[in-house]
């Protein structure tokens, strides 16, 4: 197998290009990120995805920012290099300071810690939570 | 083995029971969760956890609520089921409403979702994120 | 589907019946625990995971207790109940205490906390550690 | 610590190189992948490993590329980078097509997204399924 | 909190309802699972993941009981439990065998198994799989 | 965003500074590893961190190397590559054997492989170990 290689603008189908140029208009940018040009490989796969982040992150009972926040914790605890690095980027772009930063990541560093301790002590569920 | 039971008031050492004290006092509860119950079984473990979580948890550069998201996110992911649980109803308190809960399942999903998109495509880090 | 049930020695054929006589066996117990009464639906990956944890698991340059011990720290990352439950009780019986059980604990939680830390603040390895 | 060092035939005891032969002989290769090359430090390990990993891989209720297809989406999940890498291989070379590889991604990335809604909603089991 | 409660056909909204008719349409049952009873707290969750799964799921290149098995692979590696409830169920419901189960089990046990030993033994990915 | 940058001696804070040198007198070492050098950024984390981790790597109810190997044993099932080589460095510098060392990726591996095997099985847990 020869690794997959990303599809840029000259090389994407019709199809592909409609998507391609919904996420440049949406997200006020020249290029779209690696991420999409790899997917770009499955356009069923790309529509769908393309779709679901739009609609998903778009501002509503939360903003912006805190859905990258959310974004970013989740890659961490999955150890996503790439998710981590391209969801900091999209939190900084909408307003994530240093400080958040440095908070974000303890927050994380905490859960990832005290979810083991509850599985290790076994510590059955409050009745005032179920 | 039998399985370790929580460790009440009434049971505490006076080390402990001043963890207990002040995790109330702070909190404004009658009583602690099983959590730290259950942890008292290692005073070292528990002094030192509640007072990271007392530290990282005060309202900062992120309040309150976008701190308990955090929790949630990563405790999902994890599916640590008493995490989920007693997070949830953390963030609740802190004014999580409905509709905030639907967007924040929504995007855990989603980066979920993401993160094993980008690691079975091997996308490559875009140099704009190095 | 109905969900699996559990073979025990009367309905185990002779090749299963084998398996469970050699944990017993080797394991000094009257019976075997519901791990391998539910793999024995598998009899090649009954026999096959039981040669390999007896192989495993035979102290070499680790000690048995320290094997139990990490066997209790991946469970606890993974949030595997049945594993967590039924390697402390092996960890127990191979002399951990209540102290050492904390400082595991303790251990687990950090690592699992500095885990995300370092994916997070995307650490670059040191040469020393290449 | 220096790192590791992959152990090639020349470099290979007697155990060692018969694990190699085997290897090469059954998957009719002309040398052996960098897995292997780093499991020979314990040749018990490369033992165990390569006899459980022939046993089963060998087609039977399933056949090999969907052993091959179901590797990738559990090394995917897990973000094993190495497996990642050599299991796409191994899944093209047991005919994995372009469009076969794009729906395992989707279901891997779906999965994942709903094992997280379902822990978030605290899904409970329903009946038909216990 | 109160735990979120299931909404059935009586508590769904039109838009709701209209989702629920469509997924016992499509996989021909008399009552939806429950986990779209509980996703329909949400209906922009539910109808995005149910168009999403309907999509996914539909037999093209892979077909549809080696779509569950990949389903399935990854629950287990996830911990999920209730979806590996459900969607061993779903296997089954396939045309999945208990020999085709054990099969599935033995594989993303060893997928799970070598994914560490990679990780621990930190193997360079082999040029041939670049 | 840039990506962040390791602080050494020169560009820390004195707050900084004084953490780097406790790390240095108690690992009797000449210099941080990255890790510090990153948390560097956030000198609260930094402080809380290095204090959690000079408590619970002293040794106690279990030594030095023990507990090394638990934190071995936890990032390599989590995959955190920076972890599993600091760590395995540092067990090394423990005592580590590479005996050792191969004993302890088998056991890491046979625990990730019976914890989704207990998951797939849907093993209940027996009631010795409730």
């Amino acid at each position: 197998m020869s690794t997959i290689k990303p599809i840029d603008d000259r090389g994407a189908s019709a199809e592909v290009r409609a998507v391609f140029d919904d996420i440049k208009r949406t997200r006020q940018v020249d290029d779209v990120n690696n991420f999409w040009k790899y997917l770009a490989h499955d356009p069923a796969t790309l529509k769908r995805t393309w779709a679901s982040v739009k609609e998903i992150m778009t501002p509503g009972a939360l903003d912006a920012l805190t859905k990258e926040l959310i974004y970013v914790a989740v890659s961490v605890s999955n150890g996503c290099g790439y998710c981590i690095a391209s969801h900091t980027a999209a939190a900084r772009k909408a307003g994530m300071s240093d400080a958040m930063f440095g908070e974000l990541m303890a927050v994380v560093g905490m859960a990832n810690e005290t979810n083991r301790l509850a599985n290790g002590y076994r510590v059955p569920i409050d009745p005032a939570f179920e």
